[in-house]
């Protein structure tokens, strides 16, 4: 069932001893969502552990704060930015039928929470959470404004993404009225690159081919470089983004090698070229900007594939 | 002579034939400004031109509106973000003694113009034009909008530097009610890469080198890299920036062959070294986490040498 933020409100000022659950391969903004909900329930006298299936990244050890004793019972359990229960992961799965509230931003939830709390116009659940600790009267301290910054930029690429609004704005005027750690946070978040991503990328940058007046740009990525370089799967994200992102260049086309030999296709395009209708070709489908389709062919003949089907559509 | 927002919005009101000028080689933050405060002597009635003494790059055409005619004759001179006479370029040198106003943020500002309003806090001059705007009784439009937002992402790296306040933000978010193309300024301003800069990246990664226990990183520019990319001296900016982005990397050391062959070195640290200090070994010098000397000597050499003069400075 839905609730609004008054009843969500108060709820939490209900309960005494509050579990609070990010998702699993927890980001920025389920873990900002946490811990600024954490302090504010303790300034509010209550008990409260945060927990999460897996271990949090280093990058994030400024949030964290250490947990309550092991003979916590929790009587409330609210999940923050989970939008579905199969994100709680195994570790927490015992809670999976118990979750009180949900706090979320994701229009895909499916309301498994017992009572949810859904904003689908915030840029991220720590805009949600803002909301409540203001309307809570718990007055902001530094700690909570490093907490949800940290959700607010993660989810919105530094307020460059198109979730970004005139609201994610006015809370980070809000919150750089603290002297919280912003620039650091920005450094952490956003010009930090692994030593296995920067590998990828620069084997994936050796094979860069330029087509039709550099019109149309196309990369690989290969099961060997993806081997050699250590790379998680998470430390690809983004990737597939870099041909589009080249001046002048309208169709930005990933090939990435599969287990099995053949090609996953993954091709962005800038206004000028329709990204879905380039995939339907090859039966795959998507976006105007962004689509994918599956070519099973070697390299060569994969690439070839792509080039000489893309000429029509650039014919203007 | 520095004046306040009243004089400065009195003397924009009293003229009526306003040239703006942008500094040479123009940034965002020039353009939005020039561009901001066109529009909003247009809507009370002035005549205005906005010049520079540079041709306006591609990729902020979406700035750019026409010239008024070639007999306009300016009562009234007005140079935003431009710090220093020198900045103005020769095009527009007849100028230099004539600047009336000088709206600017650079705590450089030599005050060269007959009147300037300079305010230091501000991140991009573009916070003191949406100022003066408001000041000026002119409501907002989208353009201004887009021309402001332009000025503030530009200057903060989409609110990333520590320059960012909360006033930035502010501004930001009443900015973004208006339905300006925030997205496509981001990607235009932080997304696009030219092909040159790409492949320079490509070279330059090919290059890194890690050193006690992957501590230090060092990366090489040659001549040969610099002039087979094609590359501007512009799109070098930041590489240097790229071996301390890496996870873990404390000290990153940019080797950049000169014309005579032999290397200026930046050096860039995390809170964990001092640049200076290390700069300072080769009688360089600069900043605690940005410091730059010069190693007469050729590249193998050059990296022996620095790298033995870092040992030291690591054990801990």
């Amino acid at each position: 069932m839905k609730i609004n933020k008054e009843d969500t409100v108060n709820r939490l000022l209900e309960h005494d001893n509050i579990l609070i659950i990010s998702h699993m391969s927890p980001d920025g903004d389920t873990l900002g969502s946490a811990y600024a909900l954490y302090h504010a329930l303790i300034a509010k006298n209550k008990t409260v552990r945060v927990d999460c299936s897996d271990v949090v990244s280093d990058r994030f050890s400024y949030l964290q704060k250490d947990y309550v004793d092991s003979s916590f019972q929790p009587d409330y359990i609210v999940a923050v930015d989970v939008a579905a229960t199969q994100l709680i992961g195994s570790k927490l799965s015992c809670y999976i039928d118990q979750i009180d509230l949900c706090i979320d931003h994701h229009p895909s939830n499916d309301l498994y929470a017992k009572e949810t709390y859904l904003v689908v116009t915030a840029a991220a659940t720590c805009e949600i959470i803002y909301d409540v600790i203001v309307a809570m009267n718990v007055p902001l301290t530094t700690q909570m404004a490093t907490c949800i910054y940290t959700g607010l930029a993660t989810d919105t690429g530094c307020f460059c993404f198109s979730n970004t609004t005139s609201n994610t704005h006015y809370i980070a005027a809000e919150l750089y009225k603290f002297p919280a750690p912003f620039e650091q946070i920005n450094a952490i978040l956003f010009n930090t690159k692994s030593k296995s991503r920067l590998l990828i990328e620069q084997q994936v940058l050796n094979t860069i081919e330029y087509f039709y007046g550099d019109r149309v740009a196309i990369i690989c990525i290969t099961q060997k470089m993806v081997e050699e370089s250590h790379a998680e799967e998470s430390e690809l994200d983004g990737v597939s983004n870099i041909p589009r992102s080249i001046e002048g260049v309208e169709i930005g086309i990933t090939l990435r090698e599969k287990v099995d030999g053949n090609f996953k296709v993954s091709v962005r395009t800038t206004a000028k070229a329709d990204a879905s209708q380039i995939c339907k070709i090859f039966h795959g489908g998507g976006h105007k900007r962004a689509a994918g389709c599956l070519i099973e062919a070697d390299y060569h003949t994969a690439k070839r594939l792509l080039v000489e089907a893309i000429k029509p559509l650039l014919e203007d």
